[in-house]
């Protein structure tokens, strides 16, 4: 590496798991690690002091988002995602290159970048590595991500693969554009769908480029979990061990589990924070829906072995009538235990890895989920 | 007084301004107090710890939201308002009456009371004085108030003598009907419009009733602040000094600050968590509108004189953003900022009428509203 990036040591490993500690300018990060999505600068519904006070340790926010709204340059002039936010901790933020695909209208995509239109404004806009980059610096990434194409699933293998080269030679022109600075760091996303030999080639083209970290990206797109699965099992022989593994946007508490078991270090996903939206808690026992009326007279707090006064200090009664009537507290209470229920998944995995006890751990987890009160719901 | 009620002791007087001290069963209130509303058992888009925080002692619920959602039965089964929400400080409920009148539909009054159509989902109900006291009672408030008609402004003085004599009429049915506890009360709702002799005939019959404090209903219904205020200045005369005087629905920063000089004890209003929803931030110097594009680039946090992280720890850039995006985030930090910044008024109040100065304070605080910054944006 040439760049003065920050510090990782894995302190612990259980399996193919890994526990570790990553130090950046700004904190250091537990990982295994679950980061919660603060898009739009805020993770929705909750206060940034509500957010740490679950053990989050690092969140992320999307560059699409933010270079529409308030804008790149308007967020540098207050010092960056993280003072405008005020959120003193550590913040990843995603290339774009997803969120592009995903919401934004009219996309052209060439070996240049791509052009799009805003889904708020019809606005046109271009994004290249260059800028992108230079956009999570405005922003004041402590981790940035190298700007790549999300491939679509399903796609013919020789898709796959282009996609895959345009993305390695996209990760060349982010590390040449990219402005090292200690404690902040860079990671390159490896792509190639569900390939072996695509991924192989993904994680040797990022390591000769060389990154602060490395993502696995193009996944949980609605393969499956047992397709996601195979895929970590075969990529991660790939991934330098010295480095921090992220996972991108998963995802369900199961999924995690079985990623961690795979040897990723960190995750993002927008499901504690949407669910918590739309009345789908996360518990110990599966998920639960609050809107049906079988919870309008359960005096049971959500989850009592989640330490968080939104898991403990409230009937599922309450929320339940909360949710019928659509008061802000619900999604907010909600929010709240779904971001503290992940957090206390995380600090668990971390232990059972110390404790080299995690396949125990899994099973046991995996147990309660399935045995619990989900199928009720119908969730 | 024959029942077990809590104490209200004046501590200091300025001029017909006094501070005081109510205690009851479930914690003090230092007054002049205003209560943020908790129509639905939630004061909107606040945890209750964060209501706390504020230095609210006191919150209001609505009899009539809570009669039909969760329905007053069910919250009964879950100890009250207060356990079921949370709260552990004093919880005052209004009648019903007020929102039977602005909410309900296909209303027919009698004699007896009122027969309704929920707003919500148009169901049939039927609210008495003795029917409002039972539920208050199920929603085991620490005030209870008497069932009332609240009185449409303008009316001929006939009708508005009519429909106070029929007040009085319930609030002797309201009385019979009440349980008293001790460290609870019930309060008396003086009646009558803008006519004097009318108000001093609703105090008269209140006291000849007894009650443990009185309230002045039917103001702030749009008579303005000159008339409420000439309004207060005579029927003040008419209220008990040795019991607390609550002056229902009011109201903005400078109405309160008015009306605690004629002597009003307690306030309630939707006007802060109302207001924060609407992006509407009230402040030293005026009300602002924080959706105006003036603010997206202003560093300056809301109010620095506000000891609340929500008023100094965010610019009004943030706050842009939040609301021009939607963010729950903006209503939850603004419903906080408006809810301290009544109650650091409130405070200031209490505080000057012990070093006997709140007419200066009075006018200060009139010139910092009206010198600010107001006027820029309409609000």
């Amino acid at each position: 590496m040439m760049t003065a990036a920050f510090s990782f040591q894995v302190s612990a490993t259980d399996g193919a798991a890994r526990r570790g500690r990553l130090v950046t300018a700004h904190g250091a990060i537990d990982t295994p690690a679950f980061m919660p999505v603060g898009t739009a600068a805020t993770v929705k519904a909750m206060l940034p002091e509500t957010v740490a006070s679950t053990g989050a340790q690092i969140i992320l926010a999307n560059t699409y988002h933010l270079m529409l709204r308030p804008g790149a340059e308007r967020v540098a002039k207050f010092g960056g995602v993280r003072k405008f936010m005020n959120w003193p901790g550590p913040l990843l933020t995603d290339s774009g290159g997803y969120q592009v695909m995903s919401l934004a209208k009219l996309r052209k995509m060439t070996e240049d970048g791509v052009t799009f239109q805003s889904h708020i404004d019809g606005s046109r806009h271009h994004l290249t590595p260059e800028r992108s980059i230079q956009i999570q610096h405005q922003l004041d990434a402590t981790i940035t991500m190298a700007f790549d194409e999300c491939t679509p699933f399903p796609a013919e293998k020789n898709a796959v693969a282009e996609s895959m080269r345009m993305s390695m030679r996209w990760a060349k022109r982010s590390k040449d554009a990219y402005i090292a600075r200690p404690g902040y760091g860079l990671f390159g996303i490896v792509q190639g769908g569900i390939h072996e030999n695509l991924r192989a080639e993904s994680a040797g083209a990022l390591c000769d480029i060389g990154f602060d970290g490395y993502a696995i990206g193009g996944l949980a797109v609605g393969e499956g979990q047992d397709l996601m699965f195979a895929t970590l099992d075969h990529t991660m022989a790939h991934m330098p061990a010295a480095s921090p593994r992220y996972l991108m946007g998963v995802g369900k508490p199961l999924d995690i589990v079985g990623a961690v078991q795979r040897g990723c270090d960190m995750f993002d996903c927008v499901l504690p924070t949407r669910s918590g939206r739309t009345a789908q808690a996360f518990t110990r026992l599966g998920t639960l829906n609050l809107r049906n009326a079988r919870h309008a007279d359960d005096p049971r707090p959500l989850d009592e072995t989640v330490d968080c006064p939104a898991s403990r200090n409230y009937s599922r009664a309450y929320y339940h009538h909360l949710f019928r009537c659509d008061e802000v507290l619900g999604l907010m209470l909600l929010s709240w235990h779904n971001v503290a229920f992940y957090q206390q998944v995380m600090k668990e995995l971390r232990d059972a890895i110390a404790a080299q006890s995690l396949d125990a751990y899994a099973r046991t987890f995996a147990a309660d989920q399935a045995g619990g009160e989900a199928a009720d719901d119908g969730a």
